[in-house]
């Protein structure tokens, strides 16, 4: 059983390798639903989509949302209804938009829809929203208060963060099996995510923090952050914005006594004494997955470190 | 001022031809709601929408229903969601759906919705709903009480009909302007629509059949039945069903004392005189609209009646 903390694109690309390397049934993922928004009058699970897109293996090869060899004609008609568009959405993906929300609307929780469209679309790994509950990742900016993605989206990163907040978080509850999934695996990965606005929502689930710490010997991260820069996202500027550096090693502290081991770029080799002084195992390797080549020998080489 | 009470794809034709021979502004059409579906949980009115797309000049040519050069992406991936998929709804036709339905939740009422609509498509005529509350149009067959669109497009107007109901319409309101249009109106034309699940949902909101009774003499319909056969549609069955002739005379003597003019089609001038003795003035010209040219003859025929 391993089970994998995870955000979006970072997350799906090392998943696909993952299900190479070990039984997709023994995979469980907790997915990060702080940026999950309301459009349309529709509920969006940014992250659980691409994560559930990539493994049904019809999510878009490059863009990193969406499914591949989709059409946007909804999104058009609906600017021309005054709707706001910046937000991109194509009209396979509003299917799981609109199914989403009709089941919200009839009382079902994140939880059980989650399952049953990766289950309706051939998925194995199990997929757990973090929690049933909504919480709201939002950047203060200087520009104001901003919700993830007006800031990560529509503003597109520009405007200088000042603090990250996870709206509502301190009254959620994991969603059912995420405790056990970290209590019972037999090693719990975080995969090369944003720390802050993909990993440090879940760590935020009251309950989540601890259940990973009491299996801190099984606890393997990946650094989404090589040579200073994050290769996807605003990773680095979020970690600078709370004080961390944009670093490996910023990375590592900032998951703390969480970890066991820490996977390091070899482009990074000079960072690896400063995280073994965190007392966390550092192990090198190649971890810019390109493709499945490389997606795969990162699985294989993180599920060796468990 | 002339106002027009409609149904779908027959109402629609006919419209595309008024807009031709009268001042767009000065036409207000009356819709159908009684066979509004919810599917999806989204709220679908299918004769305001292909009134609402033939008037915008978006509607598909031929199908009679929704928009030209749609694609069914979000259809075909609902049906992996374990959605009934027997209603066709194209990409761009889902947006009016999704907007509509985010409308409704917030509380504006169908014909705030439906104006907005056609005020972004560039529709010049109003179109109010008949009512802001929800009827249902429903089909007492041998195989059970249908939904319309059950009937109409799930099963094919197969099961042998026993009776229609409007559920919900005793207690339904006209909608803001509807008796207004009517009591104002210069001409009140009723077009080929289906005299019963179409006109007579219309006639049944209580308030309207009075409103326009007491203009009876600036109501001119058209009969959308020719030599004994609907072009389009089960309006034939349907009138069979309710103890009518499937004839004009038949659609004459359902509207009996509404109507000041009729138009027959010069194939059916033998029921000229059964519908005079029924103290209705009749006209006769060619009813059947296979082109723009024909469409505009007839409303050009018709406001020449009024």
């Amino acid at each position: 059983m391993i089970t994998v903390l995870a955000g979006g694109v970072g997350a799906a690309k090392f998943l696909q390798g993952l299900v190479e390397v070990v039984d997709p049934r023994d995979i469980t993922i907790i997915s990060n639903t702080g940026d999950d928004i309301d459009l349309h009058g529709l509920h969006i699970s940014p992250d659980i989509d691409i994560v559930t897109y990539t493994l049904a293996g019809i999510s878009h090869p490059d863009q990193g949302w969406g499914i591949k060899g989709d059409t946007f004609h909804t999104l058009e008609m609906l600017g021309r209804y005054g709707h706001p568009t910046w937000f991109n959405l194509g009209d396979y993906d509003f299917a799981t938009h609109i199914h989403r929300s009709e089941r919200l609307r009839h009382g079902w929780p994140l939880s059980a829809i989650t399952d049953e469209i990766r289950h309706a679309l051939g998925v194995l790994p199990r997929i757990l929203p973090m929690t049933d509950q909504s919480t709201e990742t939002k950047i203060v900016t200087d520009e104001g208060v901003l919700h993830f993605q007006e800031y990560l989206v529509q503003r597109r990163t520009a405007p200088p963060v000042r603090d990250v907040r996870y709206e509502g978080v301190e009254v959620a509850t994991p969603a059912p099996g995420v405790c056990e999934a970290l209590t019972d695996a037999d090693g719990i990965i975080i995969p090369p995510s944003n720390p802050i606005v993909s990993i440090g929502t879940i760590l935020a689930v009251p309950g989540v923090r601890q259940a990973i710490a009491a299996r801190r010997s099984r606890v393997v991260a990946v650094s989404p952050i090589v040579q200073g820069a994050t290769l996807k996202g605003p990773a680095d500027k979020l970690m600078v914005a709370l004080g961390y550096e944009a670093t490996a090693v910023g990375v590592a502290r900032y998951y703390g006594d969480l970890l066991d081991g820490f996977v390091l770029d070899r482009l990074d080799r000079t960072q690896q004494e400063a995280i073994r002084r965190l007392d966390i195992d550092v192990h090198m390797t190649n971890t810019i997955m390109k493709g499945p080549a490389e997606r795969r020998a990162l699985a294989e080489f993180v599920v060796r470190m468990l």
